[in-house]
This record gives structure tokens, sequence and C-alpha cells, in this order.
């Protein structure tokens, strides 16, 4: 089942099923490229934990070495963007770069949820475009101006459930139409219960928070009037454009 | 005006005025240790933006250069505690500090504030203390296992409007009634206009976000049963203890 969250022709704020027919709720279909409606991103996170190096490709292009445990970072609700939606990128900037990932969403409140568990707190995974500002993340300790600057995470377009998407899912992500980043679930270096493990050691998940779980090889700018397409099995496509400000 | 969030008798959520003749909402008068309310933390930040390094005293204990621009991190909603708390310590850890601050109350939606402008979105202040985990803090790029932690952030126990802070106004922390920091918003590296115009170049605040302002010299360690008070002229004293886990 995929769940989609979209505003419709009314302006209310919806929970429909995204299937081959269009989105479904009650009585009504609507076509996802509809003018009347709008595609909202599929969760009101209260923090979306990032994973950073969990591909070892995109270790070694960054040259940075695989850590022994997980890199973490934050982005905040402000960083949320949808599918359909154009991105401002940062003003003045040199780089601002895609990072194409596979996000987890959290189904239930939790906390110090052993590895064995972790499944039983997840609603789902969506798309995650978590957009990086180098220029800032490269001189900067925590990354803030880097990473958790507005609409810096793009997110959708559904939430599919643990059985549509396969343990070893692909995930891909074209710009302009050109593939520029291919990899799959199965290259993680920290599964999914060892990420749900150790984050819960620390904190406390609300339903709907997201973890995103690393981007693979092949990262690279994006330039104003791009269009960013990015795909994981099972999920579907995320949609979005960007513009400089 | 100092403006409290409690929980009354009844289990209601309810915001009114703390005075030196207790909390009143309408016509009800309650003090506020009576233990049939629960006074919350004063908003509910969609994040918490704190900066490191802002007092040069602190910088100089810490072996830190003071920045050339501020140095931010995050604490996400889960980090939040309140007035009259006990803060569970996170278990196996060999120093968790206590960090007095004062914090800044955001009272409207904004991005791209002019210095000139910031103080036209601040609602007031209050008290944050910014509990640390070193033995992560010290050894992660970003700090979320060192200041992201559940109850890291015990906050209140109002929201003071400006004109009741002065501009020089004192900040002191006490454990077990021995006072261990002592400063005041005169010594801050970075004023309140340049943080503002700062932080919101990158992100929106929301109405409730709170930004923590640093903290001065004398950080130290907490351990299980310590009663800390953390004083901010004009608003008044956080009291929350510790346990560890």
């Amino acid at each position: 089942m995929r769940r989609v969250r979209f505003r419709d022709p009314a302006g209310t704020v919806r929970q429909g099923e995204w299937t081959d027919d269009g989105i479904i709720f009650g009585s009504d279909t609507y076509e996802p490229t509809d003018e009347a409606i709008d595609v909202l991103a599929p969760t009101e996170p209260s923090k979306i934990v990032c994973v950073g190096l969990n591909y070892a490709d995109h270790a070694a292009e960054s040259n940075m070495e695989i850590p022994d445990r997980p890199l973490l970072f934050l982005k905040p609700p402000n960083t949320l963007s949808s599918h359909g939606d154009t991105v401002t990128l940062p003003a003045g900037k040199e780089r601002v770069d895609f990072e194409a990932e596979i996000a987890i969403v959290i189904g239930e409140q939790c906390r110090d949820v052993d590895a064995e568990d972790a499944m039983s707190v997840v609603e789902g995974f969506t798309c995650l475009n978590d957009i990086s500002n180098r220029d800032d993340q490269e001189i900067e300790q925590n990354w803030i101006r880097g990473k958790a600057f507005d609409n810096s995470a793009p997110v959708g377009p559904v939430v599919a459930t643990p059985d549509e998407v396969p343990e070893d899912a692909s995930v891909e992500l074209r710009v302009n139409g050109e593939t520029r980043q291919s990899s799959s679930r199965s290259e993680w270096i920290f599964s999914l219960p060892e990420l749900i493990e150790e984050i819960t050691t620390y904190m406390t998940l609300e339903p709907g928070d997201l973890i995103s779980t690393g981007t693979p090889a092949g990262v690279g700018p994006l330039e104003d009037g791009d269009t960013v397409e990015l795909e994981v099995e099972g999920v579907g496509t995320l949609e979005h454009s960007v513009r400089e400000a």
C-alpha cells in the first residue's frame, strides 16, 4: 500500500492511496498531476535523523573513512519540501548537491528499540533528496547551514509499506532525465535494525519521523532550472525542480 | 509579563501569567509548587537552534577559538524538559555537563530578518540548560548523541517579555545550591540581532522556536540526585533535578 498526503480541490488535507488508477480517497479518484490537487510531504516529522556515509562508494568519493558507528545529523521541519515543488537553492553558494536517499518512516513513538524488533516501529519507506550546501558544510562543525536550510529535504511522494519495498530495493536519481546515482538498499553499511537501535538509544522517535539512510556515489551539483527525479523501487518517483534565489 | 504554560488540576493545558501572587488563569490562582498542576515547557518549538562558544571565557575553558560567525547546532523537540522535572542522564557516560543559557523565544514565522528588525520577531526570553554528553560530543562530527538526546533541554519556567529582561541581564547556575556559573547577556560575542539575522538567512523560524545563546565559563558534570537552579534576571529560576539511568 502506498499512502499519499494531499490537498484536495477544496483545500482540505487528505490521506489517500496512490494506485495505478490514480490517488483514491473515499469515492474520489484524482490524477497525481491534476492541478486542482497538491501532493504534500507524506508525513509531518518532528525531526529527520540523517545518516552520513552509509554507502562505501560515497564515503570513497568524499575522501572520508567509513565510520565505526553511524554518522548522524539532523534536518528540522523547515527543511521539508514535497513532490512537484520547486526548491529555491540558498543564495550565493558555489556548490549545492543532490543526494538520493531511501528514508524510513517511523510508525509509532519509540525509544530503546532492540535491533530484532526494529521493523515493528517502521510504517514504511519514502524517497528523500538530502540537498547539501557544500560551501558551508565543509567549514562548519555541525552541518546546519550545510544541511538544515529551508526546503533542503524534498520527500515523497508516498509512504510505501515494507511489503512493497524489497530488501535490495534500487535507488536512482536522475537530473534532467540523465541518471546520476544508481545503487541499492543492499549496499547499506549499517542496516535498518542497526540504525533504529542506535538512534533510539539516544532519542525518542515520533510517528512520522524520518530516518534518511545515506546516499550512494554520484552526488553532484544542482543548477537553476534542473528537474530531479528520485526513484526508489517499490515507492515510486519523487520529482521536484530547483531554482536559484 | 511572564507567560507560563501549565496543566491545570483538570489536566487541561493553559497559558497563565506568572506573578508574585502565583500563576493566574482566568479567575483561578495557583501556587507554582501546587502538586495539582504541572508547569510545562513554555513553548512547543519545532526546533531549538543553539549557539556554541558565544562567551569568550567558555571558549577558553573548552580550548576552542572564538568563531568568526556563530557556531550553530540543533536540539530537536525530543530534547525538551520542564521546570520541576527529573532529567534521566544518558546511560554509561563518563561526563554529562550542565550549561546555563539564556534562550530567545520567537514570536512569529520569519525568514531573512535584518538585524535592525530582529526584536520585532522576539516574543521574549527564557532559561535553558543545554545538557551535554561530552563522551560522544568530543568524538562525533555533528553533536547528536552529545546534544540531541532526550530531555537534554530543560527550559522555562516562563517566557518573559523583552521589557522584563535588561540588556545586561545576569545568568547564573547553581548545583545543589552552590553557584557554578555566573555571567551576563552583555558578555555575548554575537548579539541577538546578529544571531537572528544569521540564522534566518538559512532557516525559517516558527512561533515558539528557541534560540539558545550559548553558555559562559564554569560548565561541569551532573550527577545522580543533583538539583539544578538556572536563574536569568527578569525571567526567574528554572529548577530541575537529574538522575542516572
